[in-house]
């Protein structure tokens, strides 16, 4: 019978166009998936925790796999990351509950935007943060963000054409912390994110840091659920996924 | 009559043959020469305070360059920073002093290298750090690195087909810090370096550091000014220079 794997996933999204597979397009699962075809010689299917669109970045994207591969966790491991490109690295492999699912066993998720806040940009760090010149009043974004926390209908930060069965989702975590002077990191944890939910709540809390909107603003945002109030989506490079956690 | 100009600069070296203008290659010094030209009008040649090789980064290159504009350094920085590539950001434009020499008046300069110490290597900083599976021992580097400190014939250091006068060098700062524990910085303050030089010292430390060589090993290779006997050179990537110091 074939067994279930259970992997966990650092990408650089910089050069692919997202996790899932395109006709066309670099993704990470094909990428994933031509190594195990070439490793196990069987055709896999890779399951995802959830998507993560082109140019995002992944430090625990989860995925899992059927095979009945004769290989022990730590040669296909070895095996993947001598073979897949220099930005996919498979940080760990493990078997899993037979029925264990990537996507349907989520709890929740957690991911990080990353903002870099001064006057000049960064060559080094381009690919890994959003440039914002303009001084940001942190202290009032921190105003704005309880207002997401908790169970709420977030259709009004809700990028269009995303397949669910409705638009509610609980935030358990919402925190912006200052590593340094200069970047700012908005750290969201919920039982699931809505297409560019991050992304788009990411965009309104800088309309807030600029003075555009006040945190009751932001507020009325959220009740309104109207995705023409927010504002527009924060680019794609600043995003990470951090973690994925199941029961 | 013509004025100076200093200007500081930002850039990631992975898309780079290195900083100086070279035929069919992609270099720092290039690329901002043309857009120097296009601002400007005038042809203007970059001077750089000294090389960096293809793949090597810099948080604080410094370079002059004369001109007859009459633009101020706030709109040639921004007209510089909107028509530049992304990999190149100008930090900082000054008029400087008419003699001023990136290369002649350098008093120091700090170069930093990032080594990633754990067993699984990063998709995410692959560009910007050296990945070192094997454990290291940070005490035991420690003990060897004040060796090299002071003023010393660094010919055991040394990349063959570099033009100088001499091989001697004054290593005024050499430390090794550990930001996370897996994130270790060699940092090398000089006033001068050979080709090559960083990433020699880091590729025999990083010997001493896997116990392949001893504190009192490194010395005597220091001492025997035989390029034969130092470890391989560090690879590229993780190499910064982080500032130019003058008089």
């Amino acid at each position: 019978m074939d067994k279930t794997f259970k992997i966990i996933i650092e990408y650089d999204g910089t050069n692919f166009h997202g996790w899932q597979r395109q006709k066309n397009e670099r993704s990470v699962q094909e990428e994933i998936e031509k190594v195990l075809k070439t490793i196990t010689t069987e055709k896999i299917t890779l399951t995802g925790s959830g998507r993560t669109d082109a140019g995002v970045h992944a430090m625990g994207q989860v995925a899992h796999f059927k095979c009945n591969t004769k290989l022990s966790t730590e040669k296909l491991m070895k095996g993947l990351n001598s073979l897949l490109p220099k930005d996919i690295v498979i940080l760990s492999c493990a078997e899993a509950d037979q029925d264990f699912h990537a996507r349907f066993n989520v709890k929740s998720k957690v991911y990080n935007y990353q903002i870099l806040n001064q006057p000049i940009p960064s060559a080094i760090h381009r690919q890994y943060v959003w440039h914002i010149a303009k001084k940001l009043d942190v202290s009032v974004m921190r105003d704005a963000i309880p207002h997401i926390q908790g169970k709420h209908d977030f259709s009004a930060f809700e990028g269009s054409g995303s397949p669910r069965s409705h638009s509610t989702r609980n935030i358990i975590r919402a925190e912006i912390t200052n590593c340094k002077e200069s970047l700012l990191v908005i750290e969201l944890e919920a039982d699931g994110f809505l297409k560019f939910m991050v992304r788009n709540i990411v965009g309104t809390l800088v309309d807030v840091g600029l003075g555009k909107l006040s945190p009751e603003g932001f507020k009325e945002i959220l009740l309104s659920k109207d995705r023409n109030l927010a504002s527009p989506t924060a680019p794609p490079q600043g995003l990470f996924l951090v973690q994925v956690k199941y029961e």
